[in-house]
């Protein structure tokens, strides 16, 4: 089988913005990303193109290429031998109910890199929730899939204008307050007993910080070294794990 | 004054890991690296070349240019209006004592955007060591620095031929075990109350993991998630800010 003219401008189309809204899918790429989109969305997958050998669980044409052909199609300097093209998950909607002891959200972190690191840290601290809004980074576009390596596709992701229409849907379901995560002021995470108890903690932008929230709770990460505030996907981090601390010595402190 | 045809010559070369070497300079990009190069080695500074205001406390010539020149002249697509050309710092003699309650190093971390946010994290966590093994990105090339944010200057950054040199130099010096972190077994590092006593805490590589020690503890970070393991400088961030947590809260836990 070979890739058909129009597959090919579908898949070229996926590295830009516009093309990936105009038909509604991603592309995929690596080993680990394609394991993970098939094991968590495998009915979405268009076709897959691949230099080697494909994982089991596709039922979807897989076109193989040669090594040179395989660069030219991939976004990437070192094509990792395998990408596929997927409709985009849509987002979970607003009022569904959520398991997550506490919701993780980003606000306007429009680094692809970031949000991408930020995805694939939450899922690995164990939350299934990933609230965004307006701003951030595309989940879906190739960068943010490529640093996210698919866990994009294990996640329930949700999308709000600003952090007001996220408050409400937070309260809607139950879960509240907002925590919003601040550089300078602020309860200090590791003093808040009640921080991860269905709340929201927010991750604001890489520049301007988090967004100004009448009311909300702001937490802040003590910094010894006073230096410049941490990268948002350190901060995130740092956060998300503080909860899985708490989570595995719930003798030793809360 | 002009930026002369050596100067031009010799910036553009420090883009290239063959010509910082060369020269023994780098360039250090962006208004928050070069005001830590000037806090931390302002005599170091060669020239520095700026579309606006320069900032105190610099003795070597600064060269004002137009925004397309300097759109010229910089890495960054987004240059950031000032640039250092400036003697790279040597690293700190292995025998050297130390000051930090326990050493952080890095064993073959080899992306330089990694090595730059873990070098910023390490200074924000309040360390001033940072002890890497050959393998690891030249903490002077452009992008480190970029993604460092310059905070390479503020730290004493030791060499060595590899872990066992390492461990060696660490001994000498009164620290050690050396912990290996390993992304899927050892010790918890929430259950280990010696982990920061003194001791070597060591990040491995983001391909190969850490790198085998003979007879060195391994500690690691629980993931609930189950998910692949995490980014180098995820799990750095996790180690350093533990660390931190337990130094602002003695009453709580270790």
């Amino acid at each position: 089988m070979e890739l058909s003219r129009a597959n090919r401008a579908l898949l070229r189309s996926l590295y830009t913005r516009h093309g990936r809204k105009k038909s509604g899918c991603c592309v995929v790429e690596g080993p680990r990303a394609v394991s993970e989109l098939i094991a968590a969305a495998p009915g979405s997958i268009r076709f897959l193109v691949h230099t080697g050998d494909v994982p089991p669980g596709v039922d979807a044409p897989c076109i193989p290429v040669t090594e040179s052909e395989f660069h030219e199609l991939s976004g990437t300097i070192h094509g990792q031998g395998i990408l596929a093209v997927a409709q985009s998950p849509a987002f979970v909607p607003a009022g569904e109910p959520a398991d997550d002891p506490y919701l993780f959200a980003l606000d306007r972190v429009a680094d692809p890199g970031n949000f991408g690191t930020i995805c694939r840290t939450a899922r690995a601290a164990g939350l299934r929730e990933l609230w965004i809004t307006e701003g951030t980074a595309d989940p879906y576009g190739d960068k943010a899939l490529r640093s996210g390596l698919g866990s994009q596709f294990a996640m329930r992701i949700r999308f709000f204008s600003d952090l007001n229409a996220l408050r409400q849907a937070a309260d809607a379901i139950g879960y509240g307050p907002v925590w919003l995560t601040d550089p300078h002021t602020g309860t200090s995470l590791y003093a808040e007993p009640d921080l991860y108890r269905r709340s929201v903690v927010v991750i604001g932008s890489e520049g301007g910080g988090v967004a100004d929230l009448a009311q909300a709770p702001r937490v802040t990460i003590p910094m010894p070294g006073n230096f410049e505030s941490l990268n948002a996907a350190q901060a995130a981090t740092i956060f998300l794990f503080e909860s899985v601390r708490r989570r595995e010595t719930p003798a030793i402190s809360q």
